[in-house]
């Protein structure tokens, strides 16, 4: 696809603007759909007839109240969240959950299992150490995190208040998965009747979950189900009933469940745009048909990386390969800043690894189209003739 | 005015939209500005032609590189913030800073005084508690919060670690005011040395405001100078350096101060919108220009109360009556009722009281107009003529 024709593409959309849309690869604050931005174009002048825009309305008042309602009820009915479950719109990011939920559910004389499998699962284990004892049951960092563990590698403590995992890897680019062709999500078997944790911020909804195999799931909204803002806690009611210390109410889960999200003002626009993406999220066909989507995209590009004769090589070992964000390298450094340059002048973007791996990262996140993975699959080919 | 006259005064801003805008005198979330609602449409399809909405940027590119600096500079200027003081944009809402404060700046052994002249005064003595000894110099609550005290009725503590005072108190419709026609702060005289720490949620960057007198400064934005989702916390350089207790990296004020507000993902879109309202008030002329339109519009709504013969009974002492939020009541409850029922239909909107006060309350934030204060003065009038 030429550039002037992925500029007219995506300039479609454009009804009430002039500016042509890039292909944003971003990792976090990510794309949104378009339709969504459209919606919330609208909202913020006057949402549903009121007069009042979504960015005025009182965190009390019945306007919000329906846009909360309607957020949680399509938040439970994207994964089928059984009772017993709470739904949180909480603040502070994920970075906010390393530290509030061994606060909230580890006490000082406990151990907490953490399955480091990578940058941010490094962190999460950090910054648990001031409340209890942190058992790394498995430490990636000696294989550089390019893959996550089978069962039979992991080693649990003995009784452990709860076992934490990170589900998708956003820097490495690994995610937890059942094979290389099959994204269904493969979780460790954790010792009977401890709960397990996920971090799922960059993979949450993207890709069929029960609910029903986790104590607690979190993740920051700006990848796959909203903006930054807001971080979604789905948690089992027995862990509301956790007490290890004295703690703020801002700080306690049982405070927010109890004030429904609403202990103080909440951050409106952040849960206002996670209703949105759910209810997109639904009209795509929820989470089977988006899996089978994603699937699809990393596949265009991961093909690129394979059958490159090696111009490209991978982060993550193929079994561990995560369908949302896909990092790999070029030959050299210089031919990787050049390749980051080009593909930006054809308004590809934010394909700029972390300084954790280096090279690309394109991350492929619900809104992205299979449309935006092909123009980077099809530029990769080029790419690679002109500079191999 | 007439409805069908406010109805086209309103919908002139309307130029995509069919929608007329009411006047909305809520407390917070609250109206912003048109052309600030404008520019953000604009910018949640493209900002600055980069083809990338401002939700959509990372946090750590280029596009939000300058949104922040711009916001932080602007934020400065207004105010003209000295050097040796930080300027933060954190979560949580200045509920969170109930905690933080204690938390960052007093010593379990050490005593910190609050000013009680309010519901929010109240809850942030509260949640100090547990963190020190907490010594209300003042307590608002005998006299149903109707006045800010004078120096001469507040007893301190013999060494307090801070003072914590709340500038204007939204619920109850009082402000730390000079006399009852100057809107001038009138801080109380703390003993020397001890900072004084100001909750100013509901009239920061509402009048001109001397930096220098305060230790630290922190405000939920979505009053006066933003939406929900940031919390603006103006800090000095030496209170950085309090170390009372272990704390999470999240909730230490040093941490974010280093990092410049992007420990983590930040609340993109409520710092941007922060940064417009910011060069908004910038283009207005300042604090000044605003605290002199502030007075007007209050003065025109307090004019209705008092020239109502009784029908309207405020709940302030005249000479700590609130230029942002103007609480009052009508002879019944019943009478009360009819007027927000009445006045809505009017197109004016959200002017219940809160639960703790009864009656009526109108907010009259930067945003607000005073087209709109003259349009709620002259409703009054005819409301007070019909039901008297």
């Amino acid at each position: 696809m030429t550039t002037a024709a992925i500029d007219t593409a995506k300039s479609v959309g454009a009804a009430t603007s002039n500016t042509a849309r890039a292909w944003n690869f971003c990792a976090g604050p990510s794309v949104l759909p378009e339709e969504v931005i459209r919606q919330a174009q609208q909202d913020l002048w006057d949402v549903s007839g009121t007069g009042i825009g979504i960015l005025e309305h009182s965190h009390r008042a019945k306007t919000y109240d329906k846009v909360l309602a309607e957020a949680v009820e399509n938040c439970r009915k994207v994964a089928n969240i059984p009772a017993g479950y709470q739904v949180l719109f909480l603040t502070g990011g994920a970075t906010s959950q390393n530290f509030m939920i061994p606060a909230n559910l580890l006490a000082q004389n406990q151990t907490a299992d953490y399955l480091t499998t990578g940058y941010w699962a490094e962190k999460s284990a950090e910054h648990a150490k001031m409340y209890g004892t942190i058992h790394e049951a498995w430490d990636g960092r000696p294989i550089k995190h390019v893959y996550c563990p089978t069962d039979g590698e992991i080693r649990y403590s003995a009784t452990p208040a709860y076992v934490h995992m990170c589900t998708n890897n956003t820097i490495y680019g690994t995610q937890w998965r059942a094979s290389a062709t099959d994204g269904s999500i493969r979780l460790p078997k954790v010792p009977s009747g401890v709960p397990l944790i996920a971090d799922m911020s960059s993979d949450i909804y993207s890709r069929p979950i029960n609910v029903a195999d986790f104590g607690l799931i979190y993740a920051g909204a700006q990848k796959n189900i909203g903006v930054a803002g807001t971080t979604l806690v789905i948690i089992r009611d027995d862990l509301l009933a956790r007490n290890p210390r004295e703690l703020p109410g801002m700080l306690q889960y049982r405070v927010h469940a109890k004030d429904e999200s609403r202990h103080n003002t909440p951050p409106v626009f952040a849960i206002y745009m996670c209703g949105l993406m759910f209810k997109w999220i639904l009209k795509q066909g929820g989470l089977a048909a988006l899996h089978k989507r994603n699937m699809e995209k990393a596949a265009v590009i991961y093909k690129a990386v394979d059958e490159s004769g090696g111009f490209y090589r991978g982060h993550a070992r193929p079994d561990s390969r995560s369908l949302m964000n896909i990092t790999f390298r070029c030959p050299s450094e210089q031919i990787d800043e050049l390749f980051v340059k080009e593909a930006s002048k054809n308004r590809m973007d934010q394909l700029k690894g972390h300084r954790s791996t280096g090279g690309m990262r394109a991350s492929t996140y619900n809104a992205m189209s299979l449309e935006g993975c092909e123009a980077l699959a099809s530029f990769m080919r080029e790419f690679a003739k002109k500079n191999g």
